[in-house]
């Protein structure tokens, strides 16, 4: 017999139908949605403010990496991408092309496109061609380097498929470029910036992530390395949530971004770009929520705290909605991680108690206090964590000395029940067998959940990863950082192997 | 004879070449440069990180105004464009077409674009089409209401003649979006967001700014009623710096956003937006720099104070650096308005002195900070203001407690000289001879600067207004607010005018 089970928020659940799960609890946390406009979203007040927190600390971190922000053009010229020949091959396909700069009314009553541009413009699906063409202007000597340089910016692929987040038309993302008089410092800087979104994924996404070189077919187009970030999500497929790219003098000469040494010499500049996007959202979501929707890391939530008044007669409203408002102003004075103060929201909405409280959970919201007219006689609190469920009251006093403790065990519970969950489903694998069996559904017509991390010997063919991407659909994931590469055997062809690379479907 | 000029860091003078010697300040800032796409510039970092202090102070006020940030897709459907009809008229003349989706490598060994879209897409010259677009799914019933959102994005409006900042084809700004169920709150939320300019560009960029209504033909295509900030440039033009519209029930019809209202009938929403973009950037240049180059308001400066350490001999430089460090790290600790702490920039390279100095003075820091071997003898510091050429000497202990006084005194000074000169050039002018007179300059073949701000009895007749237009390039700049408006009558008509408006040339 099946076992009955309790109905929850989301439906789906992630066993049910983990693609379907992920579009409703984006959904139900009001975080994005699809837009008439094809493959390009909305991004909800809830969803963006997540983003300004993600921005927020990044920016910081760019910053105090010596970074700083600049803007460049949303139009890059048809002649530019062609500079760089495996970057035009790996965005030509995808890209929204500008041709005319008017409308005119057609005698169909009709705006119809008018006058054709003399070189169409390609809308940026990332920025290293119109960059380099500056660069190439503001560098004559070493002395004007290192240029160390980040732009927040929206970009467009033109992708067929979309998910919300995840895969859209039109993201929001951050591409930091960087130009260096050596090759030794270039290379630093492409492991600096993927060492802070290790840490920024850590520390305020709670989600546990993998450093590594991305094999030659995964590379970005135009790349001598790309690093990457690589997370486990709950339906154990890796998401890719950052790259950084040591770009060695390819851009440099594409764009002729020359400078002369101190012995007098003209040289190519090393460039570095480095992105993160939207996407980390997705990551998010795919990391963290559960059957009853979004749950949100402490130091990202756009609300650490919502407090939800309880108002069961008329006569409550004004002592209730004093205490909730004064509770507000009190946790709003508190500061936390990095000297920022607590977000909190209190929700008067004129609502029922039972769809409110399921509305931030839903939401994702750390902590929910509600305050009703018995908590007032009492002086007392009753709350419950999201994250596990847990639900106590105390007093009012208590409450407020405890919370950042509270929001500190959330943070910390959700990054080890991740971690957690992507050893669980990490495997050390030495057979082929154990390999197409480790990637293979049980039910074709509608696979489960199935696989994880596999770390196995592979030669680095890219014939051989190119077939098991068309038969299995697994990929390596990436060459993992590791401070003794032990060698080995290739599971598939014998050859010899430097180390363990990491294999996974992925988003 | 002549009188001897001092040679500027700037060429040529304001008084030589208005617009020319704004082009350069701009250029010797650092601020942004023309890029190789038409049209579209360059926001150097220097000039970013101003626009991002912008961001940050309006966007705290839109904040404490109740709004929240969103973000909506780049590409508008042309059908959407279509909706409504004098908001077409305005914009599509101006506009990027996204016709293709991909590039295809062609026989000529060129790329060429491919996969034509099946409707053309327009790139946002402002989004109350799309925006509205998702208000009406979002609003059923009136508790849905108010919706209060703004965006922080990028817009394309195809200018022929752009100039960097004034007037581009690509420019970041905000547009705020709302919707309410009254007509009454759009109209406070019109006004409310006016006002929010206004106190924003008096107490931070130091501009004072006229508020007011704009006549119809320069009203925004669409909006029932357009208020405006109007600042007065050095050259004595009107810079439309910031405006607010009420939009009545316009876009809602165009776009259906309809709502139950609280007796069960079905009425449109009331919407009103509002923007301000980095056009901003150019209204403060031209308000404040002088024959020098840039003078920034210190709440907006990317760096309040700038330390050039003096290193006269080699044996200098450890315990100048270091004493320059030192000082850097205790300003750095000082808070000022709003709670921020100062920004303050130690300019180590190794260039002469006196290039270094001008390359502060030309970006406009509000005071610049020298330290040499002779000072650390003394336990001085030796520091000039930017904004009235003042230089002294103090302890740095009384410097380091005196700094945010000297910092209000350039803010409130750079206010203070923006308004005498706007007063100066202020004139109520009763008679059309004077009018003329007072918008004619005297060297017709290289205008001198001349005019100012008209304020005159006007009737109100749109082609009288472009009449004037045509003739002496004058247009009514704003209806301003006025306590007690005072009627009387037109100057050129001799009929009943409600109140004097402000006439002026503009950007
Ligand atoms: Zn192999
Ligand atoms: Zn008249």
């Amino acid at each position: 017999m099946a076992k009955a089970s309790k109905r929850t928020a989301i439906q789906p659940t992630r066993e049910e139908n983990y693609p379907e799960w992920y579009q409703q609890v984006v959904k139900a946390a009001e975080l994005a949605e699809n837009s008439p406009v094809r493959g390009c979203m909305v991004i909800k007040p809830w969803g963006y403010t997540l983003w300004e927190n993600m921005q927020r600390v990044l920016d910081r971190m760019f910053k105090e990496t010596g970074h700083t922000n600049a803007y460049f053009p949303l139009f890059i010229p048809k002649s530019y991408l062609e500079k760089e020949a495996q970057h035009v091959e790996g965005f030509a396909k995808e890209c929204a092309v500008v041709t005319h700069s008017r409308l005119e009314m057609g005698k169909d009553g009709k705006l119809h496109p008018a006058s054709p541009l003399e070189e169409p413009l390609i809308v940026r699906p990332t920025s290293e061609t119109i960059i380099g063409e500056m660069y190439a202007k503001w560098v004559q000597s070493y002395r004007d380097l290192p240029i160390l340089i980040n732009q927040w910016a929206n970009v467009v692929r033109w992708e067929m498929r979309t998910r919300l987040f995840l895969r859209t038309a039109e993201f929001l993302w951050q591409e930091g470029h960087t130009a260096h008089a050596t090759e030794k410092e270039a290379w630093e800087e492409t492991r600096q910036m993927l060492d802070v979104y290790a840490k920024f994924a850590e520390e305020y996404m709670a989600m546990p992530v993998l450093r590594g070189e991305k094999t030659e077919g995964e590379r970005f187009p135009g790349a001598v390395s790309t690093l990457c970030i690589e997370a486990m999500m709950q339906d154990r497929k890796a998401l890719q949530a950052g790259t950084s790219h040591f770009l060695g003098q390819n851009f440099a000469k594409a764009s002729d971004i020359k400078f002369l040494d101190d012995t007098g010499n003209t040289q190519f500049a090393w460039t570095t770009s480095w992105g993160v996007s939207t996407r980390l959202i997705g990551g998010l979501v795919m990391t963290h929520s559960d059957d009853d929707g979004m749950i949100i890391p402490p130091r990202l939530a756009p609300a650490q705290v919502v407090i939800l008044p309880v108002i069961p007669k008329d006569e409550h409203r004004g002592p209730v909605m004093e205490a909730c408002e004064s509770l507000k102003k009190e946790l709003s004075a508190i500061t936390w991680v990095d000297g920022q103060r607590l977000d909190i929201h209190l929700d008067a909405r004129d609502l029922r108690g039972g769809e409110k409280m399921w509305h931030w959970v839903k939401k994702g919201a750390p902590i929910r206090v509600e305050i009703g007219p018995r908590d007032l006689e009492k002086g007392g609190v009753f709350y419950a964590r999201r994250d596990t469920g847990e639900k106590a009251g105390c007093s009012r006093e208590e409450f407020v000395g405890k919370v950042t403790t509270i929001l500190d065990e959330i943070q910390d519970g959700l990054l080890k029940r991740a971690l957690d969950f992507r050893e669980a489903n990490s495997k050390v694998i030495d057979s082929v067998d154990d390999f197409r069996a480790f990637f293979t559904p049980q039910n074709e017509k509608q696979p489960e959940i199935h696989g994880g991390f596999a770390y196995s010997h592979f030669c680095g063919d890219p014939a051989l990863e190119d077939q098991l991407q068309k038969e299995l659909k697994v990929t390596v994931r990436c060459i993992p950082y590791a401070d003794e590469a032990e060698p080995g055997t290739c599971i598939f062809t014998g050859k010899p192997s430097k180390q363990r690379v990491v294999f996974g479907k992925s988003y």
